[in-house]
């Protein structure tokens, strides 16, 4: 509490080599060592003593043939999480899981239980997912906006199991044999439209009484979402005016449903493309794209936008807007969509396209020295268009080690980032209140 | 492969500070730490220094209501199997995971996923649940065959989808740009009456190709399931010839299907009492009984009775057989219930049907010194009723303490139990070849 009180929250993307699609071709990537937890212990200690908020890991349930080119991420995040919560003291633990494709008691339980294993340290990305849906059963995709209502319900019962037994439930009377108050685990006899759960989970109380809920909508269902649930919300957004609108928007959004504004923290997602000068690191930029497979590169792009065939048009091209389906057509991530088409009818290239998704999976991307580094988190930051980031690097073993080693101390130094944990849980550590 | 070749496989029940259900209240029980993982750490090295095959953790899907006078275990399989990977090296990590409550995709996911990160010590116990059905819907719990219907199927798709990868389908050509080669990454198309799954599996071949099955079937559709699925059963029966006979139905089962009874290990359960004369073992016996909370312990009982109502039975009593539902109508733990039954039949008193589940959820109990414990495990084993043991501890600080430091030790002298690893996966400790 000395010194600025106010500084950025920051996350780092880890449970892959890196996110730029063909970052793992590099010498030093570290591939052969991907499925091994040692490699993502590594980073999250690195980021543990860098004092971030927390490690993120994303998780989707299909490889949609993507595995020829790119490495899938191939541990699942509920297991390796654990084994972090080993391996690191402080750091937060983040990791998603979809409320299409799972029961809220088996998610409520095991996040519950990585919150007692880490003693306070874990949030749940609650991701509706936009695709998977043929690794659980024969039934289409449900619509983009059951998903959100499905999601709602699915928050509303985890919440309640995770409250389901009271902070003094716990007797351990070993004289009268009473173990647990009864009257104080609570059935909670949820009935919804998508899901009916009785209760109460069967595990006490967690020390964050609940994980932290984490979310990163962008559709029109997506913030609404945020707005009532979130604690903490990924902004995937290009450029400071749509950082900032988005920002407002989250923030007005909770305001208007009665929350303290400040129990929402927006994190913008930047990939940091870093080198020794600006000039490196605008090589390194093309280096890295370099590494794409240029038709693999044009299907990842062609598939946000809907499924579309984009064989036949040239990188250098801009992209005709009337390629692009109907946007009320769009089931999978509306969000993406919308963003892609903002930048066609700004104009950009397809290449410009592939290269957003290939690198950074639609966040920004931004590229410089350590200085120029810090002074754009900065910006962004002093413009209220961000609480902190998501970092997202394309390489951990490059530009990963450099934001942790070099950007991070940058912005220790000048007081916008914490040098030191004050508390023990990840709650505490983003300012946000026990529920 | 020096010395006596054939030992006793041996798994050690974990996760609870205990089985008994009164067990919690001695003095050195560690209730206090039953939501740390340290406690469960502890257990585990110690089972590891005893060069045990496996820790194994249970699980179930609701408490109903016994928090009031016993720990419901509280931390989760997956996520605790998980951290333990960290915390030991070479003790296979087993885990029960539900058929009927969750998806095929998920807990494929996450079994591989303990897999890599234990290199290659995960085994699955499955399980189709006996209740917990209110937590996940509102339907009645399907009937006990469905359940093994649907667990049929359930392995059929993860054995599927641990298989999705080839053993060399990972390129990893940095040249090149081909990172898998597509055409060794496999979708499964699986279509069956219950699940329709398409995979392939978004993880890379598991180090074991997949975690180790085991399964606790003692119904006939429980047992036919085990004879074709199974590579590990445990065998939940009171006294040798039960035992044996059990045994020798799995193997030939197992034969019958055309699979080496070899190929599928039963292990016996066992409940050890430990003292250090026969007297003091008994005395122990009595005194945990004492810590049973009577009304409770006779609820116990009628839940696996089938939801009958025993408050007007004295505990001295012999229970007269018409007290019993019809058999067939037993939609929960058919096997249980036929213990229990077969147990009333012989003439014993509801008194000794709670001790058996509320010491050792239906296996079988042990009581003596360390020497008699010795013997009785190994006159098991030269008999052919059981290939080793799954030890379930009714306090790991007071008699799990003593059977790692001294029960297995003296059988390690004897010939009859491994001291040193062989090998580094589950599968090797096991002796079972590589699917
Ligand atoms: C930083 C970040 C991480 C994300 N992680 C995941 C993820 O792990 N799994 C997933 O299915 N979606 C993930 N998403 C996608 C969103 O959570 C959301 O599901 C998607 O944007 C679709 O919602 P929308 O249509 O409201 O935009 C992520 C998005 C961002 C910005
Ligand atoms: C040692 C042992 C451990 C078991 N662990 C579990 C468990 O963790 N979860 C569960 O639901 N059932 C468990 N069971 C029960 C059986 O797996 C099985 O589901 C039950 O006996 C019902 O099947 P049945 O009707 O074929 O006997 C266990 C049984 C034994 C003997």
């Amino acid at each position: 509490m000395t010194g600025k009180p106010r500084h950025m929250h920051l996350f780092l993307v880890i449970g892959n080599v890196g996110q730029h699609h063909g970052a793992w071709r590099e010498p030093d990537s570290g591939i052969e060592l991907a499925d091994s937890i040692d490699f993502h212990a590594e980073v999250a200690q690195r980021a543990e003593a860098a004092k971030l908020d927390a490690v993120f890991i994303a998780d989707h349930l299909a490889m949609l043939g993507r595995e020829a080119h790119a490495p899938a991420q191939h541990l699942e995040p509920v297991t390796v999480l654990s084994a972090l919560s080993m391996r690191t003291e402080s750091i937060g633990l983040v990791g998603s899981a979809s409320t299409t494709f799972n029961e809220p008691f088996n998610v409520a339980r095991q996040f519950a239980s990585l919150d007692h294993l880490s003693r306070g340290r874990a949030g749940w990305n609650i991701v509706t997912s936009a695709f998977g849906e043929e690794n659980f059963g024969s039934d289409p995709l449900p619509s983009h906006a059951s998903r959100y209502e499905r999601a709602g319900e699915f928050v509303e019962v985890t919440k309640a199991l995770w409250r389901s037994w009271d902070a003094d439930a716990l007797a351990v009377d070993r004289d009268s044999g009473v173990y647990a108050r009864s009257e104080r685990v609570h059935p909670i006899n949820f009935q919804g439209e998508h899901l009916t759960v009785s209760g109460p989970l069967n595990i006490p109380r967690p020390p964050q009484v609940h994980p932290v809920l984490v979310q990163a909508g962008t559709s029109a269902d997506g913030m609404a979402f945020a707005s009532r649930h979130a604690e903490v919300v990924f902004s995937a957004h290009q450029g400071l005016p749509m950082a900032k609108r988005y920002y407002d928007e989250i923030k007005n959004g909770a305001k208007r449903l009665g929350r303290d504004p400040d129990s929402i923290k927006v994190l913008f997602g930047l990939s940091p493309i870093l080198g020794d000068t600006q000039k490196d690191a605008e090589e390194r930029q093309r280096a890295l794209a370099g590494l794409l497979n240029i038709d693999y590169a044009k299907q990842l792009v062609a598939f946000q936008l809907g499924g579309i065939d984009l064989t036949n048009y040239d990188l250098d091209e801009k992209l005709p807007l009337d390629v692009l389906p109907d946007p009320t057509t769009i089931n999978r991530r509306q969000g993406r969509f919308d963003l892609y088409r903002q930048l066609i009818e700004d104009g950009e290239t397809l290449r410009r396209l592939t290269e957003v998704e290939a690198t950074a999976a639609g966040l920004q991307v931004a590229v410089g020295d350590v200085e120029r580094m810090a002074n754009e988190m900065i910006t962004y930051f002093e413009a209220a268009a961000a609480d902190g980031f998501i970092l997202i690097p394309p390489s951990q073993r490059v530009d990963g080690r450099r934001l942790l080693s070099e950007v991070i101390p940058l912005l220790q130094e000048r007081g916008y980032a914490r040098a030191t944990y004050q508390g023990t849980t990840l709650r505490e550590h983003l300012g946000l209140a026990r529920p």
